[in-house]
């Protein structure tokens, strides 16, 4: 059997869960690596990848290449994608495409005339528990769902440097809730009203961010959805699910470091949950790019794609409006 | 050691709960009871009671009475506890005062006047569950409070004819909520916005009232609260609170018919929660009217008193008002 | 309706619940109370008692009485039982009804002879949750039971003075989960094996008893059930059980102070299991007590009697002997 | 760095997941595999390794080859680790060494005369779960432990053939548990008790078999553990442990399949525990390779040797003299 040549572009944190995830499967060839930092061709060799360069069209321009997953920062996603697409590679892209709506739909419409697809890395619909909780659901198991709760918070918060060009907690943070609440659903967002504050720490703010929210979600049938958002959770990574509906509910706790419980003289106590997002959805990194090479290779439809990113990034566009108004705002008011 | 000498007004679901345990309280005296409904009569007699009548000021008027509890229908509350009042009895009242915000304060002026305090029935604050929640947030066990979420949930929706004149969701089913909020918190609400739907049963919207509610309270200092409540959960009454702050995390889960667990060749099952909010909050009952035995015994302040209705209602109110606007409501909108 | 009148013979911490319990029910009048200790003279008089008596055949013999219930030190129960039977009052007992299996067998045939019941203490039959596991158990919830495990350890031990004229903790303690092996299972115990330790405290060793026991009990069928104690638990009042079967397990865990837990910055927190066992098994005695005022009132049998006494007393000679002879015993040798 | 170069020998179950877990080792380079079945040839040569024999002799003769991984059949091990002895090479070797306790003797006389270390595959000792119960132990959480309390069965009975030829219940299954006890207790085993039953399959007690046993261990200290199997749970793969101490106790649940929560009209429903030792341990798996390629590296001890393998089987000896002999049986009476 013949095997996908993919490359990646980026050797971050993220780019390395790919590549070692990649370089196990057995139906993959990886072909290079692109970076700018000489240090991770060191990394690339100790894999045994050959192909290294600093420049993204070297890269897709590897002799026979099928496809590459595009890991670098997020103001190089649409520009990488477009060049991508138009060399007839298939895509991989960490979300967002991008933070401006424009530039997304420019992305999207280039996609379509190139007929090239592009999964986005919505790591967390890959997740067993919430894979489970969505095949319960759409079994009926839970009936109509009528609200859906997500609880959402990351045991600390980035540097600030960061998150002064993250876009802001709805569209670097709140963006995986909001496609979780589109996946567990399968519906549209017609409205939103967020509320935020700055209770971690005051530079958050003065960065012109929150680090708290509480945002509903009105869904076009008029159920909804509820996410809370922390930067930080001192007792770690803080992701529940849970979907109500007219026969019953359905709970998604954390994961745990460990299940042991000890009862001493004065509490019952056990381990808190995994405490980084790579422990915590390791699983899920590793099924989502499963299933972009079975995409790929099964020349099937994306199982999360860029208009899903477009969708979520309107969303988090109408939350930020909503915290900036104080007042509930229609998606409608986003749409160009 | 003289016995308290107390009366109730109104021997319906509640009044029976009071009656039972004022029954047995050993500091207690019960001197009478009144109803409109000549059956309930037989039911006094058979506890021991020798007075009963069909008129509030012959109980009242009962020879030595110290207190008076009032447990008929919500629109005799106002009425009632003003003449209480004015009659020198100290008077343990069920909630809502008056789903008028200008009659509640009119009966708060009254009680300033008369110097009788008035304690309101807001049971779930005696909740042992709830309690332990507030005791250990009060000692820091979270650091400062963040964001306090509230599940409530009923087993199923009142008949439709209650619904009409109930005042609605929020000033029948939320307000509980509402009031728990700010006794976890200890906080004044500022702003409020709700969303509602009818998902359960098209008559309650023909009534005018929602089924399902999503509430975000913003208390003064930013802190945030979100409820969530609806009428019909297949699953029993589900009453759940969460407090999340700088230092950690408290939840309280529902109490559980059973705790057994069986593990099947299909699946691990065990028991619902508890159905019946009476079974669900029997404890809570029992020590909220000791509670209000011991304030009138000691001459303390009352645990729950009229502004704490008062305020409930305000946040009621503007919870209604925000669905039918469907914005953000700030609580000074409310206020006269 | 005529009310049940029921005599109350000794006032220790087990009379008093019963008392109390009693007081509290529709169909019983309470008819008076014999102690040996005058202060309990008051107790009963404040609980509107009017007959007491230091003496058993005085309490008996008030007229009208219907039944008595014999809650005084074990060595006289057999005696008081006897008399009871002789004067044709039904009875219930605490257990055990004597240490002394030839004195038990006396009881019996006495009680046999004069047709009065008796109803013998083991209140965890009635605990709510181990009655819903047996419940579950015959309605073929986990098939044929194979494996029964009980856990069952003390917050600590009773005094060395106790201890020394308890029977040891074969007749002491685990007689009631012998008792609870036999209500669950319905079956009886063919051999026994007992191994204990002394592993607490040195002092209970030199009063000849053990602190920590394993057995094994092995029923008729050869299915079996294992048992382990211990006198100290710095936890709490650990009483869990588990039936194993062919088509799944049940599991009864214990019941807690509190449900909430605390998620801090080093551990999720959470209540320890009651302490005492007359919190934990508070239900459990109010259940009892009401059955065996319904088993008097409709003539029925009582639902633990003399006989089951006699079983669990005949298993725990023969643990007694297992850990003194450091073999299996088979339980025909110990019937006589 | 210099690769450690491993071969391995059977390629059945278990040598295909140490073949897996060895070829994504960085330290390891799998030198070849050995097999009866030219099948696990093609196997081999997909994972790329080039030398398959079917020759024990062939296989360790490989140049240069440091250490071999010994999965074959049971009745190969102790032939297969003397001869890799006899020619240098450090052994991991698949539990039991031999179900003679003379045959297991000659070996470990063997391994010592030529200082070769050999590793035993009790792979649950490596099981994160069970690990951090130990740690937690060693660090005194439950103070002096004084009994283990170990729940082990297995979804379903293995074939009749393979259990006729398995050594028996205790040689097969509980020598896992019998290891588990010695690894957390740290402590020698002096007398076992076991009674055994055959409530599963009559096949099973036919083959000369039992497949029910409820073991007693009494530890050197008169400590305690106690071990229930079961060939058949028709809830999956029941792995549980307990430690019960001066200072509290520890618990290790079973892992299960998913951790949702659905509370229906009727119950609260979960998964099963996970039903296949392979996905139940995979991880222990993992972690135990990796020790053993670790201590030949570090040329430190193994974590586990051949004499833990000769313990437990003595243990199994004593437990299975035990059933067929009805008492309790000394350690003693086991040494030769």
């Amino acid at each position: 059997m013949k095997k996908l040549k993919i490359a990646i572009a980026g050797l971050g944190r993220i780019g390395k869960i790919h590549l070692k995830n990649l370089a196990g499967h057995s139906q993959v060839e990886l072909a290079g690596v692109m970076d700018i930092d000489a240090n991770s061709k060191i990394y690339a060799e100790e894999l045994g990848i050959g192909f290294f360069t600093g420049n993204f069209d070297d890269l897709i321009g590897i002799p026979g290449l099928d496809a590459v997953a595009i890991c670098s920062p997020t103001d190089t996603h649409a520009e990488f994608v477009t060049r991508a697409a138009m060399a007839g590679k298939q895509v991989f892209c960490e979300k967002p495409l991008d933070l401006s709506l424009k530039r997304v739909k420019e992305v999207l419409r280039t996609l379509e005339e190139t007929k090239v697809k592009c999964m986005l890395g919505f790591n967390r619909r890959f997740d067993p528990e919430f894979r489970k909780i969505r095949e319960l659901v759409s079994e009926g198991a839970v009936g109509d769902p009528q609200v859906i709760k997500i609880t959402s918070r990351d045991p600390g918060p980035p540097p600030v440097s960061y998150i002064r060009s993250s876009g802001g907690i709805f569209l670097d943070m709140t963006i995986h809730d909001f496609d979780m609440a589109r996946y567990i659903s399968g519906k549209q967002v017609k409205e939103v009203f967020s509320r935020g504050a700055t209770l971690v720490d005051a530079e958050i703010g003065k960065a012109g961010d929150l680090d708290t929210a509480i945002t509903t979600l009105i869904f076009e049938d008029n159920t909804m959805a509820v996410i809370d958002n922390c930067r930080k959770a001192v007792y770690g990574y803080d992701q529940r699910l849970e979907v109500f509906g007219s026969k019953g509910m359905l709970m998604a706790d954390n994961k745990f470091k460990d299940y042991y419980r000890l009862y001493g003289d004065s509490a019952v106590t056990g381990s808190l949950p995994m405490n980084f997002f790579m422990d915590r959805y390791a699983e899920s990194y590793m099924i989502e790019i499963n299933s972009f090479v079975k995409s790929v290779v099964d020349g099937t439809e994306m199982p999360v794609d860029g208009n899903d990113g477009l969708q979520s990034l309107v969303i988090g566009l109408a939350a930020k409006k909503s915290t900036f108004e104080n007042r509930l705002v229609k998606i409608s008011e986003i749409h160009l």
